[in-house]
C-alpha cells in the first residue's frame, strides 16, 4: 500500500481489503500531525492496543448447518430501519482530511442508510450538513458546555434540522493527554474550525475540541445536568461515553434513551478497559431496558459480531471512518462501510445465524475466552 | 533451507527435519499468490496462529518404565485397517502444486495405508483419481451443492468407483475472506480446474471452490439435508467442520457416522477457536457413541498425541500435503507422512503409551495447561 | 529526543511529554555506567519490566458525571500537608548526575509541598541539605548500620536538623547483584562521595552504598532493631522495603508509624514481586490502622492513581528524579514532578474522583484486571 | 562477550557475570555443531523456553529483619555434607567441548564439595575420572541397557571404585528429536568415545548415546526393572527424569532412595512440562519420604531458592556445566557454580532466610503467581 495515494478524482487507485488498508491510505494523505491526531490515543495508547486485542481474544464457535443464505442485518434504532448494525461515531472536524469534511461523511451514511453521529464540533454547520447531504436521520453530538444557554441552543438547532437524537458525551469532562499531540506541537490549520460556534481559539495543541473560547466544556457537570437535558428535548438522548456499570442506574434514571459504552477510542484515559471487555457487565445490567450501543476499537466483521452476541444493538465507527475520509472522500467513506458490512454479512453465515436477532439469542454459547479451561489441573 | 529447490527428478535436496520445513521448500516451488492461497487464511490469521500456540500451551507428563519397544500406532477405521491415526483432509486443486495433483497424493496413502479425503474440487476427475493411484480406501468429500442432484450423483460416483465414505463439508456455506488471496488478485491458472464437474468460471479469486457455475454451494442446507444425506448413500457419512459441541446431538440423530472438528485450517472465520481448544467438549459430547477426528494446524507428532489423549480418534493434514507435494511430488508427501508417523512414534515412547488405546486411557493425567496452578495466592 | 542535550544553563532545550522523556534525557547527560547504575536493576531485570507491567494489566473503569472541576489531591502525612499523595524515595548521591545534588532534589520538593526523603547516603551532608535548601519537611532514610551508635547518631542529627520522620530500609541487608554493574565494573567517580560519612571505600563496583568502611550494613538486624529505633527517636518510623504481608503485624507490634511497600525499584532481587501486585494484600492487613507508601515503578498518573484505589496514601519516585535531576537540576525534578502531578490531575477528573478520599472509597470497582471473565466457560 | 575467547591457559579473559555469559564463551570456543549438541533440545524447544521462563512467573515474597548476616547452605545428601544443594547432572562425553573431559568437572566438583553425577558415556573411564579426579562422591548415572548383564557389571564397577549413589535414567527410552542435531546431521568427533563401552558405533546423528553397538538401550524396560536395580545394588538408586507425580508411588515401592524430576533439559519429548511446573506436585506426593531432586533449565540463585521452597532436597546443572567446562576447563567450571553459590546466597538473605531449612518451612508464603489475584471481578 506503501506509496499509493488517492488520486484526484476521489477513487482509490488499489482497493483496500480490510479498514486497516485505509489507515495506510490516510497515512498517505494528510499530514503526519493530523494523522496523528486522528490515529492517536492517550498516554502510553495501552487502552488503543487493548480495544483490538481483546476482540481477538474472544474465539468463535460457528454453528453448522443452519439456512443463512439470507442474512437479514437489518436493525431498527429510534423508530429507523438501518440496513446494519454499524453507524458513524462523533469525530471532530473532519474538514481536517478531506476538504467535503462533513458532507462527505452525511452522504455516505444517507446512501447506506445507518446512522451518523455529527460531532458538535464539526467543520461545517449543522443545518448545512443536513441540508445539502440530505441525510435526514442524523444524530448530533454534544458536551455539557459551561455556557448551558448554549448547550440548549444547539439541542434546540438539533431538533429544528431534524436530527433524529442526541448524544451527548460523558467520560471527557477535561481532555486526554495525547503524547502524540503534545510532542507533535499539534495546532489546527487556519482553514478549519469548529463551524458550529462564533469563534475558535486554537491555544491547546493536545485537544482543539476543549479551547473553544466561549464554550468551554464544563467538568462540573453531574447527573442533574443530565436530567435536565432529558427533561427539556424531545428528542431521544444517547449517553455515551459510559464505562463502569455502576453508572447504569442513574443513567436510566435520567431518562436516557439510550447507553453508548465507549472509551473514546483510547483517546481519553489511558489504560481503560476496552469496550468490548465490558460490554457483558453492560448488557446484564441494562437487562434490555433501552438499547445499547458501543464504539471503539472496531475493525472487523467479527468484533461487530462480538458485540452483538454479547448484547450491543449497534456498533460505531470512529476513525475508520476519518481514514476513508481522507482516503477518498465520501466514497472512500462508503467503500470502507460497505467492507465491513459485507464482513460482517459473511461472519453470519459463517457463525451459523441469519439475523441479528439470532445472533443476540445464541449468545455466549457461540463465544470461549482464548485460555482452554477443558483440561482441569489437579 | 533458503535457496533450496526441489530438483527436477522429484527428490529434494535436502532432507527436512520438520514438517514446517515442507512450507520452506514449498515456498521455493509454486507462484507467491499459489503458495498464499496454499498458506494462508481467513482476516488477520488470528485462527491460523491460535491453531499452533494452542498445542504448546498443552503440555505433557510422560509416564516412566512402560514397555515401549513396540508401540503399536496402527487404528482401523470404517473398517479398515490404517498405519497410524494419520490422514489427509480434503484440499482442492493438487495440480496447482505438482502436475502430478491428486494421483500422487492417493499414491502415497495407499502406499502408507493411511486414510485419504479426495476433494470434490479435486483437479483430476474422482473415477481416475482411484483407479489410476490403486488406492482403494479413498474417502470423498464434499459440499452441499445448491443442485441436490449434483450432490447425489457425486456421492453415487463415490459409491461406485468404491470410495469408503463420504465427508461432508459444513462450516463453509459461503467462502471465508481471505485476505491473501484479496491482495494478490488470486485467479486459478487457465491449466488447472475442477475435474469433476464439467466447467469452472474463475471469476472469484477469493474463493475458486466457491464459484462454479451450475455446482453453487447451497448456503440454505440445514440438518434436513444432513439426514437426506446419511439416508441415501450406503457409505458412512463424516461430518467436517463442527466447532460448537451444540451441534454434536443434532450430527447424531442425523446418522452420521463420525465427526471431525474442524475451523478449515482458519480459512473460513477468523477468530473462530483452535480445535484443539475444543476437542475435550466434543470428545465429552460424543462420549465414544461414533468416532471423533479433527484437523487444522496439526505439524507435530506431539500434537497427534495429544488430539488422541484428548479423545480423537484420527488426525488429519492439510496444508503439509500441499507443501510435500509442491516440494517433491509423490515422494515428498510420502517422506513427509513418515516424518510425522516417526514423531508420533517416538513421542508415544517418551509419552510412556505403548498403544493408541493406551494413550486415550491415560487421558487428561497426561496434561496440564501452561499456567502453573499449584501456588496458590492468598 | 536523540541528540538532545540539556544546555548549561539549567533548561531543557525540549519540553519532556512524558516521564520516560527524562530518562532520555539523561542518557545524554550523564556517562552510560552512571546511567546504568540509576536505570539498572538486579539480575535480568525481571522484576524492573514487572514494575512497569503490571500497572497496565490493571484496567480502569471511569465514572461519569461527577463534579471534577475541583479535583482535591492534598494529602496530609505526619501533620504536614502536601501538595498532592507523591514524594522522592530515597536515592543515593545525587551529585552524581547533577553538580547540584540533594540541593536542586530538596529545592524541588520544598517549592512543590511534596516529602522528599533524603538519602543517608546524600552526595552533600544531611544538615547542608536542610539548610540550604529551605526544605523543612525533609525525612532522612537510614539502614541498620552495624555500629549501632553510628545509626542513633544519625538520627539524632536528623532530629536536631528538623527533619519529620525516619525512614528505615529493609529488604537490603546486602547489595541484590545488578549485573550491569558487574559488567561495567562501575566505580563511583573520585568527586563523589556518601558526605555524611568520613571515609568512603570504593571497591565494590556492584553496590557503591553497601562498601563504606566504617559503616557497614548490619545484615544480622531483627526486629528487635526495630524496636530499639522505634523507642528511641521522636520522629515518625516509616519502615520501607516490605514485601510480605505477613511482615505487616511485626512492623506494627514495633511501633512503626507508615510502611512503604518496595522493591528497591527492582534492585536488590529479581523475580520479586511488583509493589502493585502485592499492595492489596498490604491495604487489607493493615486495615486502616497506620499510613500505607509505595514506591517501584511509578511513571504515569494513572499509576499512582491505581495505587491510592489499592490502598496506597503516598507514591514515591526513585529513578525519574534522578533522570530529572540529570537532565536539568532543580529545574528538571520540578517540572517532572509537575508533569505527573499534572497527569494525576486529569486521571482523578477523568475517573470522576474529585479527590483522593473518593478515590480510595470508591475502590476496586474502578478496576478490573486485564483478562476478562464475563464470558464463561462450559 | 562477542570475539572473547578462552585463552590457552584455561583462565577467561573477562569474567562472566551471570550464567549465561558461559553460554557465550562456550559458543565461541567449540565447533557449530557440538554447541548445537550441547544447546538444543527436542523440537522446537517449547520446553528448554518453559524451562526458564516458568522461573520467571514465580514470584518472590521476600520477609525483612530476619538474621540473614550468616547463611547456611550446607545440606547432607546420602550421609555427605555438601557445601550448598546443587550438583552436576550427567552429560555425556565432557571431552566434546575441553580436553580434560570428566577430570575437569570432578575436580572442581571436588574441590566444592558438591555431588556430581558421573554419565554412563562419559569420555573417560568411570575408574580413572575417580583416581585420577581424587572425588570420592561421585555418583554414576546409567541407564537399563539391553544386556542386563552389562548393566550390571557397570553398577559393580560404580560400588568397586567408590561410588556414592546409582543414578538411573528413565523417560528416555529412545532418544528424542533433536532437530538441530539432525540439521547438523551431527555425528561425534573420531577422538571422542563412550569410554566406559569398548566400541562406539557413530551412525546416528541424533543421539550418539543412543547408538552405542553392544550397549543399546532397552526400551522394554518396566518397573520390575527398577526393582531388580534397588534390589542388587547396595547404593542408594537415584530415580531420575520423572515427570508424572502418578510415577512417585511405583518409584517408592521399588525401593528407590531419590527421585529426581527432570525433563532432561528439554532434549527428549518437546512440550514436556517444565520442571518447576511439576515440582509442587512430587512434593506432595513424595510428602518426604525420600528426597527430591530436580534439574532442567536452572541458571539462577533465584531458580535453585524457588526450587527448594517448593520441596527440593538439590538442584542439578547440565548445560551450564559443559559451557562452562568449553571455556575454561575446571577453572570455568569451578568459578560458574561459585556464581551461582554465590547469587543463591545473595538471594537467601533478601528473602530473609538463613538457612535451607528456613526456605523450605517459609514454603510457598513466599511465592506468588505472575497474575495477579487480588483485584477481584465482580
Amino acid at each position: 500500500m506503501s506509496g499509493e495515494r488517492a488520486p484526484p478524482n476521489g477513487r482509490l487507485a488499489v482497493q483496500p481489503v480490510t479498514l486497516e488498508d485505509y489507515r495506510a491510505l490516510a497515512r498517505e494523505s494528510v499530514p503526519l500531525d493530523i494523522f496523528d491526531y486522528v490515529d492517536g490515543g492517550a498516554g502510553d495508547e495501552v487502552t488503543v492496543r487493548a480495544n483490538r486485542r481483546d476482540f481477538d481474544e474472544l474465539l468463535l464457535l460457528p454453528l453448522c448447518l443452519r439456512d443463512v443464505s439470507s442474512p437479514a442485518l437489518a436493525v431498527t434504532l429510534f423508530g429507523q430501519e438501518m440496513q446494519f448494525p454499524v453507524g458513524y461515531s462523533p469525530t471532530a472536524l473532519h474538514q481536517l482530511v478531506h476538504v467535503d469534511g462533513e458532507f462527505a461523511t452525511a452522504r455516505a451514511a444517507a446512501a447506506l442508510r445507518i446512522p451518523m453521529i455529527v460531532s458538535v464540533m464539526s467543520s461545517i454547520p449543522l443545518e448545512e450538513v443536513v441540508t445539502r447531504s440530505d441525510n435526514n436521520t442524523l444524530w448530533l453530538q454534544l458536551y455539557f458546555f459551561k455556557d448551558r444557554e448554549l448547550t440548549k441552543h444547539l439541542v434546540r438547532r438539533a431538533e429544528q434540522v431534524g436530527c433524529k437524537a442526541i448524544v451527548i458525551s460523558l467520560g471527557c469532562p477535561v481532555p486526554g493527554r495525547r503524547d502524540r499531540n503534545l510532542r507533535n506541537e499539534f495546532r489546527l490549520p487556519q482553514t478549519v474550525s469548529a463551524a458550529n460556534f462564533r469563534r475558535t481559539e486554537r491555544t491547546d495543541f493536545n485537544s482543539p475540541i476543549h479551547s473553544l473560547e466561549g464554550a468551554e466544556l464544563d467538568s462540573s457537570a453531574t447527573w442533574q445536568d443530565l436530567l435536565w437535558l432529558c427533561d427539556f428535548t424531545v428528542l431521544p438522548v444517547v449517553v455515551k461515553g459510559l464505562m463502569n456499570p455502576r453508572d447504569v442506574e442513574p443513567t436510566l434514571k435520567c431518562g436516557a434513551s439510550a447507553i453508548m459504552v465507549s472509551n473514546h477510542g483510547g483517546r481519553q484515559l489511558d489504560t481503560t478497559a476496552s469496550t468490548i471487555r465490558v460490554l457483558p457487565e453492560f448488557s446484564a445490567a441494562i437487562a434490555g431496558r433501552i438499547p445499547l450501543f458501543v464504539d471503539s476499537g472496531f475493525r472487523r466483521g467479527t468484533d461487530v459480531l462480538k458485540a452483538i452476541i454479547l448484547g450491543a444493538d449497534c456498533v460505531f465507527l470512529g476513525r475508520p471512518v476519518m481514514w476513508a475520509l481522507a482516503a477518498a472522500g465520501e466514497q472512500g467513506v462508503s467503500a470502507m462501510t460497505t467492507l465491513l458490512h459485507n464482513e460482517l454479512h459473511v461472519a453470519m453465515q459463517l457463525t451459523g445465524c441469519a439475523s441479528i436477532a439470532e445472533l443476540r439469542a445464541q449468545g455466549q454459547s457461540l463465544l470461549r475466552q482464548s485460555r482452554p479451561s477443558s483440561v482441569h489441573d489437579d
